[in-house]
C-alpha cells in the first residue's frame, strides 16, 4: 500500500497525507462514511462524490449474511455490485458479532454465532473472513478480531488481545496465499486492541508492526470510557505505530473526539453517526448541531448553514427541511444526511488544509468552541 | 394561458401542444408527478428535471393544514419553499376533503371538515381555495368541487355538480378579483364533472365551457367505475370542450388508461401510481411491470429496462435493487420511484412523439401488447 506522509504538524502528532488505492487517491485525514449493507442509507453513489466523499466503509458481517458471498461473487465484487467505484473498506465482521449477535461462542478456531437477521448458525474464522472480503473486493481488509466488552476485566482484555494476534498473523497468512479477485490490489490492515490498558496495548501493537501490515487500525476505542482514556492511548499508540502506515481509528466519532484524535496523529475516521443523526433530523453545522425537527425552525427561510459551500445548503431551507421532518417525507431524513455527510467531510478536509498551513491547533481551538457553544444552546 | 396546438391526430382526437407558463413550456401529452406535500416522494427537485418531469402536482389541502398557509406565504410561495422552479398544478383539495376526511359536511357556502390530522375543524369554499392557491402560487389552479362518490345515485350526482358549478362561477369571481401574489401569472381551470352520465357531464361541461376556464379538468372519473365508461366520457367531452384549451385527466392513471385517454383528446395527467408502486419495489419498463422485491431477481445483474435512457437504468442492477429493498434500505425504493417517474415521463413524450408522427394508433396497440403481455407473465 502506497502510503506517502506529506507533512506533520509541528507543534502536535497531526499528520496529513496521501493514501493510494486502486480506485483512487485518498486525502488524509479523512471520514469514511458508513454505507452497511452496500448503501450509504438514503443517498446514491454519485451523491457521495459530488459530497467530497473519497472512501466509504461497508460491512463484512451484514453483507456476508445479505445479499451473501455467491450474489456478491456473481456481481464481481461490491464496487460494482452498487455502483461505487471510489474507494471501499470493510471492516472484519468481528465488531457487529459482538453488537449484533445475542448468541456467540469464540475459540481458538473463530467464532461461531446466530444471524440476527434469520438464526442460522454462521461461523467466522480469521482466514474465511479474508475469503469473504476477497469477494466483496474491497481496497481495505481487516481481519477478524475480538473487541471486548468495555466493562471486561484486565484478565479477560489480555487474554483477548493475545487470541486477537493470533488471529492476525492467521489472517496475514491466508491474505498472503490468496490472491485479488477483480485484477485490483486489496490491503489488509491489523487492529490493535488492549482496552485502556497501556501495557497491554503495547505488546499488541508491537506484535501486529512485527507482522508488518499494511496500515494500523486502533480497536476498541469509543466503546463507553471517557474520552482523555481514549486520548491516552491514542498518544500511545502514536509512539508505538510506525510513522509511515496509515492509522485508523475504528467507530469514532464526534467532531471533538475526531480533532483530538487528528491531533494525536490518526489519519481514518468512520462512525455512523452522520447518516444516524442525519435521519433524526439532526444537522451538523460549522457553528454547532441543530435539530431541525424543532418548532422554532419552522419560519426560519435561512440555509442550514450560510455559506457552506455544499448543494443542501444552496438548495434547501432549514423551514423546508423542517416541513419535510415535520410531515415524515423521506425526502426530509435524505437532505439531512446529505449535510452531515458533507460536514464530516469539510471537518477532515478543512483539518488537513490546516495541518498544511501550519495552523491546525488554532483553527481546532476556535472550531471547537464555537461548535460547542452552539450546541448547548 | 396560451396554450398552442401544434398537431392533431388524424386518425384520433390524440393531440399534442405546448402549455405555457411563467416557470417554463410543458409539451402535451403530459404526465404530472404528485408532490403531494411540496416533495414528491424521496426525489429531489434537480432530480425531477433531470428525469424530464416538465411540471408537478401538489394538494392544496395537505398544504393548507402543514405547514399552512402562513408559513408558505412567508416563504414567498410552493417554488420558492421547495426550491422548485418548474411549473406547478394544485388540486382545490375537494377530492382529498372526501377521501381523507372522517367528517364533512358540504353546504352551498362550501364545505366543513375535520383535518385527518389533528382534528380540528376547518373550511374550504370557493373563496378561500383560490385564496390558498394564490399564496401556494401554483401556476395552474383548481376550483373546489364537490367529487361524489362512484357509487352516488344520479340524483346526487344532478345536484352535486350543480353545485360544482356554482362554486365554480364564485371561483372564478374569486379568481378575477385577487391577483399573483409572487409576480408570476397564475392560471384558473374548470372541472368538469357528472359521473358516467352523458347528460349530466353536458350540462356541466357546457356551463363551465361558458365561463371561459384557462383550461378542463375532467373530474370524477377512475374513482371505480369501469373503463369503457371512462372512455366514453372523454368521447363526450372531447365534442364538447373547447379544441384550444389544455385538458386535464385528473388522477389517471395506468399506463392503458393514460393512452387510451390521449386517444380520446386529454392533455395532461395526474397519478400517485409512479411514486406509490415505486415505494412498494414495483417498477415500470417499456416492456412491462416487475416487482423488484421478488427472489428471482437476486443474481439478475441486468438493469431494470436495457437501453432505457436514464440514470437509473445506466447506474443499477435489478439484483442491487432488489437486495435494497430485501433488507429495507430507503435508497431501493427512491431508485425505484425514479424509475417510475422516468418511464411515466417516456411514455407521454413517446406518445407525443408517435402523434406528431402521425404514428400514434400503432406504436399505442405495439406498446400495450408488449406491456401487458408481460404483466401477466
Ligand atoms: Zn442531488
Ligand atoms: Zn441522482
Amino acid at each position: 500500500m502506497k502510503f506517502t506522509l506529506l507533512q506533520t504538524d509541528p507543534r502536535s502528532a497531526a499528520r496529513c497525507g496521501v493514501l493510494n488505492t486502486a480506485h483512487g487517491a485518498i486525502p488524509t485525514p479523512v471520514f469514511m462514511p458508513v454505507g452497511t449493507r452496500a448503501s450509504v442509507k438514503s443517498v446514491e453513489p454519485h451523491e457521495l462524490k459530488e459530497n467530497n466523499v473519497h472512501i466509504i466503509l461497508a460491512n463484512t458481517y451484514h453483507l456476508y449474511l445479505k445479499p451473501g458471498n455467491d450474489i456478491i461473487l456473481k456481481a464481481g465484487g461490491v464496487h460494482k455490485f452498487m455502483n461505487w467505484d471510489g474507494p471501499l473498506l470493510t471492516d472484519s465482521g468481528g465488531y457487529q458479532v459482538y453488537s449484533l449477535s445475542e448468541l456467540r461462542k469464540i475459540s481458538e478456531e473463530g467464532v461461531i454465532f446466530k444471524s440476527h437477521l434469520d438464526g442460522s448458525m454462521q461461523q467466522f474464522t480469521p482466514e474465511n473472513v479474508v475469503d469473504t472480503q476477497r469477494i466483496i473486493g474491497s481496497d481495505i481488509m481487516m481481519p477478524l478480531d475480538e473487541c471486548p466488552p468495555s466493562m471486561a476485566e484486565k484478565e479477560y482484555i489480555r487474554k483477548s488481545g493475545e487470541l486477537t494476534i493470533r488471529w492476525a498473523a492467521r489472517a496475514k497468512k491466508a491474505f498472503s496465499s490468496t490472491s485479488p479477485l477483480y485484477g485490483h490490489d486489496q490491503y489488509l490492515f491489523g487492529i490493535t486492541q488492549g482496552g485502556i490498558h497501556n501495557d497491554l496495548r503495547e505488546v499488541s501493537i508491537k506484535a501486529l508492526v512485527d507482522m508488518d501490515f499494511d496500515g494500523y487500525s486502533i480497536g476498541g476505542m469509543a466503546v463507553g470510557e471517557p474520552a482523555p482514556e481514549m486520548y491516552r492511548i491514542l498518544e500511545l499508540s502514536h509512539t508505538l505505530l510506525p510513522e509511515q502506515k496509515p492509522r485508523y481509528l475504528m467507530g469514532v466519532g464526534t467532531p471533538e473526539n475526531i480533532l483530538n484524535a487528528i491531533e494525536r496523529g490518526v489519519d481514518m475516521f468512520d462512525c455512523v453517526i452522520p447518516t444516524r443523526e442525519g435521519r433524526n433530523g439532526r444537522v451538523y453545522t460549522r457553528h454547532g448541531k441543530m435539530n431541525l425537527r424543532s418548532a422554532k425552525y419552522a419560519t426560519d427561510f435561512s440555509p442550514i448553514d450560510e455559506g457552506f459551500d455544499n448543494d443542501v445548503c444552496r438548495n434547501y431551507s432549514r423551514a423546508y427541511i423542517r416541513h419535510l421532518l415535520n410531515v415524515g417525507e423521506i425526502l426530509g431524513l435524505k437532505i439531512c444526511t446529505l449535510q452531515n455527510i458533507s460536514f464530516f467531510m469539510w471537518l477532515t478536509a478543512t483539518a488537513r488544509t490546516h495541518i498544511q498551513q501550519g495552523s491546525f491547533l488554532e483553527w481546532k481551538d476556535d472550531f471547537l468552541k464555537r461548535f460547542n457553544d452552539n450546541d448547548k444552546a
